[in-house]
């Protein structure tokens, strides 16, 4: 099966092609010019939209998209002034979530993730992260991962790259027990997960009301020896050292940031840490954005992702994350468009995808827009002409 | 034909209905109740999410809908701090969109207004204002009326309320002749506009950088003796007593209202004048909200719009301003979804919809959400299980 995709306007790490065309052979890019460099072939599927704009598909580093239920009535609570840590401290927040999660069948839970990986594919993603982390028990765990895992296998959603949040809150029934379940997560829990091929990543929540940085050393330690990836959940509430943590594990990413120190983004840059934003959820807490000026002077990649979270962020929109980091957080359009393609793609480990180059796998969307720019605009959704993931086209417009 | 539609809430101006169902005969609303109360006959095509909420179809108060062109420059440039009113003194802003729509063919105006309405109506929007104002020469805005009137003819998308924008800005080959120009929207393009009976409402935008008092008084007062509501942008920028002018007129709605004094607030809630909020332009602005206690305190109708326009709020989402309003403008949940069904369809001078209720035109959304109050969380396009508009199922999930 072979591709033409005509556009005009493709944008890639190599510059900008006017009246530019892409084809596409199987699952790879194998042709990147302007029309009259490349033209179709008789067999090729034609795909045109001469006033749009051609990207490599988005791609959403940081998700928590195998949840149950709904948190709306905190997000009620929140509108009035309450505090996220104090909703958590009372028994909502994560562990709301928590119980959701182990009441639902795992046939629920794969239901829930589909159709929510199946709207961010309309919003142009193409590949996701997705995490566990509210199952905050060995078996509600692997449910999780085990859901995961079954929608990892449909191709026609985005590709999955699933993390196992090891460390994200202390379930109600170890209440007294933090180093024995710290224990149970980093010497049963995680080696069982690891054997059983459930998770690429390993990610624990590093905050003053969620976990030490000496609780989470232990635990990615632990998965750094079983060769699993490592990433971090830090300084959304406080600067706890959770940044120097990612440096000295060489973590892939250090996520939130709200609060880092100069030093810590400095290491962050010089281990080649990424910093992933996630601004619909400091939107939805109304907090300050993260010293993005401190950020970017380190020289720190800078990812964007949705954070999709029945909590803080209940969107399936990472273009909405996008509008929120240039409006909110002042991130240049360049920078947004690059946080969720290339650098989110490196964040995750990809080499094969994030920019339109020939050999690379060919997951495109097709912008009914007339430039990147536009597409850091607060659209919610924004149009779509066609989005082609491995070389399928699997949403047009409409 | 006739529907059965059932949710697991159903949310009215009366109050909410677990485990409710609706009769749709025909355009018509029948029967509201529980589903004991209400049972589907035979007839009836049934649509129903145990776990989903149903409300009224959403309406969408103020948009620039019939755009043409792109701004996304001029947002690069705001990004960076250039300011709005310079850009448009420049020469960018609504002149840029002017020339882009007078070169447009009424063709190509048509067919963009249609596939925004197409996305609109995935968004939950059943009834949008659209609103010309981007000719500013008579053919011109003529060409923008008729094109609105066209996709209005088309009942597979959402119901229309045409607006004459009459003064948005004085185009650049008026410029010296300002009293000569508002002197032919008064005396000429709008009594023939009236006659072809293009627009049920005439706005006119009220600013320090765009007209005075004076200026729109001339105008409106014309719309009203030739039978026509009146609509005002007033306050974006500055107090210029814009608010007085819509009480003065009676005026449906004052627009944007971010500078307000508290005696302008009351004298719009004395003339039941409805203030519509625009919270996604204010957002792209990096603007402060309007006052909303000093709103609220005086017994002002709030209305959520979603200002959808190519400069400050390219969006189709309505509810991508709801969860604006909330976050933002700190509106509870009850008033983003009264200011965007109840309270917008009377500021738009409908009285057939906006509600639940026997009689009502059959304009629904069944949301795939538990709640109403989930619907103002920032989703960019919230999950939708099926669209009703007049009595016909014009959308569902996926």
């Amino acid at each position: 099966m072979s591709l033409w995709l005509a556009a005009g306007r493709i944008v890639s790490r190599d510059g900008v092609i006017t009246d530019g065309a892409v084809r596409v052979e199987g699952d790879r890019i194998v042709e990147v010019g302007t029309r009259r460099e490349v033209a179709p072939r008789p067999e090729d599927r034609v795909v045109s939209a001469p006033d749009g704009t051609l990207t490599a598909g988005l791609i959403d580093a940081h998700t928590h998209a195998a949840w149950a239920g709904s948190r709306h009535d905190e997000y009620a609570q929140r509108l009035v002034g309450a505090d996220y840590e104090a909703i958590a401290a009372a028994g909502g927040g994560i562990v709301a979530s928590m119980r959701a999660v182990r009441e639902a069948p795992v046939e629920a839970l794969v239901s829930a993730l589909r159709a929510r990986l199946s709207r961010m594919l309309r919003c142009g993603v193409t590949t996701v992260e997705v995490k566990s982390g509210y199952g905050l028990d060995e078996a509600s765990e692997r449910k999780q991962l085990e859901a995961i895992a079954e929608v990892a296998r449909d191709p026609s959603l985005p590709s999955i790259v699933p993390t196992y949040l090891a460390l994200h809150a202390l379930p109600p029934e170890r209440r007294g027990d933090r180093a024995g379940y710290v224990r149970d997560v980093a010497t049963r829990w995680l080696p069982a997960i690891a054997r059983a091929g459930l998770a690429r990543y390993v990610d624990a929540y590093v905050d003053r009301a969620a976990f030490s940085v000496d609780e989470a050393r232990e635990v990615l330690r632990e998965a750094r020896a079983l060769g699993l990836g490592v990433r971090l959940h830090v300084g959304q509430f406080a600067d706890v050292g959770g940044a120097e943590l990612a440096t000295e594990l060489g973590a892939a990413s250090a996520d939130h940031l709200e609060h880092v120190s100069s030093p810590g983004a400095d290491g962050l840059a010089q281990a080649d840490v990424a910093a992933v934003m996630l601004p619909v959820a400091s939107f939805t807490l109304g907090q300050a954005p993260p010293p993005i000026e401190v950020l970017r002077r380190a020289g720190v990649r800078l990812v964007v992702a949705s954070d999709a979270n029945p909590g803080t962020a209940p969107t399936e929109s990472l273009p909405l994350a996008l509008a929120l980091a240039a409006r909110s957080y002042g991130l240049s359009p360049r920078e947004c468009l690059d946080g969720a393609t290339i650098h989110a793609a490196r964040a995750l480990g990809l080499r094969d995808r994030g920019d339109i180059t020939v050999g690379a796998r060919a997951d495109l969307v097709l912008w009914e827009l007339p430039s990147e720019v536009a597409l850091v605009q607060p659209w919610g959704a924004p149009p779509i002409h066609a989005v082609v993931h491995g070389g399928r086209v699997v949403a047009d417009r409409g």
